[in-house]
């Protein structure tokens, strides 16, 4: 036992306190697993004196995270800060250029910046990995670049945000508004400082984008995503989605098309039996379906200290052993640029509407759809008490241009009360 | 790309098929992603002419897979014929002696010899990979040895049998006895030549005992299995479960106890909404809890030539990559003898007996579960035509050797009708 990995930790929030814990703790099994003797030498974040709930005894104090990523007796740079710029990717910069590896859970860098900070590594011969970026403890950035290795992925799905997830549970469990969901996570403590991140399906978009350069051999286009977060659902459409046997879930689909790549993370309904309906509270799921393997499914805590840091730790054994690979699975200079292809893929959509409880409306409702050539695969119309009647259609499998076309030609007539809601289906 | 990696693979069936397919059809997404050409060298099995659907055209043929397995022109010897010794074991042995990394499906060899060809191949430098192994396209041997890494891991669990889980899908969603089931497995080729691999839980114990070895750091202990099988589950079983919202699965545990390692492969009743129970047909489910990592669960294709094929091919490209580890995650002469604990752990028992229908009868077997210290959760008495009445019995927590006393008590009264069925319980 000689040889040792020395590690720096920036940010000490729940994530580092995580990894400091493992590493003071497990230094018998991680010795033991890795050959290895790995030790923190220095540790980074905003305040100095606070109590942690652990020793951080006998590592150095760096103010400035370049400083501590830059540091002699550092092998590896840890940078657990977050945040899209700003001292994570400056500091994520010097360490490279100083021939440290990286090990970051910053989804919002590498989603955004990955491209570029992956083509720095590569050409300093350093490695970048992030296992906690996405989907928390669950192994799912090893699954996909290195089990799966063999499979052209075809498609990959995902509920990676734990908080619109609760959020949509409680919703339906509890028969709570959005407004009143929301509430009770972010007094939870789940929702992020800026609310956005979560429930404007963000970070969940962030995640996805990571997914699909490693998935499709394509640069990370968080750009390239049809974003849509869960601000709008309202617990009508969860109960009528209910009713139907389906669930609302914040979904991520990545998928090659004819036409490019199609990402998505939006509200999606999805056969509440199947292993994504099933999925509660703040749980991940990650689907990968590749054509040699079929469906891997993947589940487990998106968030918390202890499966954020095992992801870390994860990481870092990695590199203890030796294990070196391109930062998205191939060399950054390989990945083609994603050519988006926005929901080209026809699918069945959900269809909530209320309409005018006149003779005819309905029937007009259906025509139009059958102009569009949309054919209807379900309808239910609810009983009412006024002039309105609320009405639920499932389709067949249709084109988003021929649904935008037919919601457009109902917004013309006079008997459909207020823009009708419309959710893809994905079946699983 | 000037570095190339030369397999040799002996076995020809479905998997072999498989691994070739993807070599010939993926060679510029394996290069890609290993920046290392990936090709075949020579090829073996029990027959050679026969038409395999695929070209082998460019592979030098061995008929002795001894003499394929130490070719100079190899670098990867890929094992896919199976079985514990014979021609599997011996070309193994022969391919780590002439210095060739090891890639293996072939759970039986790796759980009853495991100990002494990890420590052949890291006396000689080589790796044995064996991702197929265990749950087929599911990476959960890459997810426990090293996504998982800086877990001090609880427990292992999981459906890891196909067959049995199709058979005991199909008893109670067709209702199904057991001999009808396992006919129709048959029919399908679900079965392997000798069945008792599959219903009698060999094969799914041969995968539990990898796991623990990995899990635990101890040295693969098969015989240290309490083992038992599905020939005994009736469909009176099945159909009680499911009025109890349970359902009946072959599941294996390993966790570590006070007292040593605790492995079971045997019939359990877990809840009928939890992930395991909601597992139908050939799909496999691991679940693994560590420290940290709270719970991950994996689910995919426990069988069938491209998941199987996939698994294989992630092993390659690891070693194609450059990445090396000891057999089960720590050197194999640092691996424990695992000290075997036999149930020692409380559970609550499902009990379903058939009472002689007289006055006094069920009192009678509630003062010897009383007595034993057993206490009862729930309690089910169905309606009868003759003087037989069938009770179920739910359980709460107990010891096995107090549910064994108390069973032996029952066989000694006039009102138990033949030996009650226990079958543990386990909750997720």
């Amino acid at each position: 036992m000689t040889a040792s990995l020395r590690l720096g930790i920036a940010g000490l929030g729940t994530v580092g306190i995580g990894v400091v814990k493992i590493v003071r703790q497990q230094a018998t099994l991680l010795s033991a697993r890795t050959g290895t003797q790995i030790t923190i030498s220095a540790v980074s974040a905003r305040t100095k004196g606070k109590d942690r709930g652990v020793s951080l005894a006998g590592y150095d104090w760096e103010d400035d995270p370049v400083k501590l990523a830059t540091r002699d007796d550092l092998d590896v740079y840890v940078e657990l800060m977050g945040g899209t710029d700003g001292p994570a990717k400056a500091s994520v910069e010097a360490a490279l250029k100083a021939g440290k590896d990286v090990v970051t859970a910053n989804k919002a860098m590498l989603a955004v910046h990955g491209q570029a900070l992956a083509e720095l590594a590569e050409e300093h011969g350093r490695v970048i990995r992030y296992e906690a970026a996405v989907a928390g403890g669950i192994p799912v950035i090893k699954a996909l670049t290195e089990g799966l290795a063999g499979n052209e992925i075809t498609r990959v799905m995902g509920v990676m945000n734990g908080t619109c997830n609760y959020i949509l549970t409680r919703m339906e469990k509890a028969g709570l508004t959005y407004e009143e969901a929301f509430a009770e996570a972010d007094g939870l403590g789940y929702v992020e400082a800026d609310p956005t991140l979560d429930v404007g399906g963000i970070d969940a978009g962030h995640k996805l984008a990571i997914l699909s350069a490693i998935a499709f051999g394509t640069k990370p286009d968080f750009d390239g995503i049809e974003l849509e977060g869960i601000t709008r659902v309202s617990i009508e459409d969860i109960r009528a989605a209910a009713d139907m046997e389906y669930r609302i879930k914040l979904l991520g689909v990545a998928q090659r098309t004819g036409r490019g790549l199609e990402q998505r993370m939006q509200p999606c309904l999805v056969p509440a039996n199947s292993p994504l309906g099933q999925l509660e509270g703040g749980t991940n799921m990650v689907v990968i379906e590749g054509h040699a393997v079929e469906q891997i499914v993947l589940r487990g805590p998106g968030a918390g200290e202890g499966p954020t840091a095992s992801a870390v730790m994860g990481d870092v054994c990695d590199i203890a052993r030796g294990f070196r690979l391109p930062v998205f699975g191939q060399p950054a200079t390989t990945l083609e640029a994603a050519k988006s292809a926005r929901s080209e893929l026809p699918a069945p959509y959900y269809l909530r509407m209320t309409l005018l409880d006149k003779p005819g409306a309905l029937a007009k409702i259906a025509a139009i759809l059958g102009n569009s050539g949309i054919s209807i695969d379900r309808m239910r119309q609810y009983g009412h008490d006024d002039t309105n009647a609320p009405v639920l259609i499932v389709t067949h499998k249709t084109s988003r241009a021929a649904l935008d076309e037919a919601l457009a030609a109902m917004g013309q007539t006079d008997v459909v009360m207020a823009p009708p809601v419309a959710l893809r289906i994905e079946h699983v």
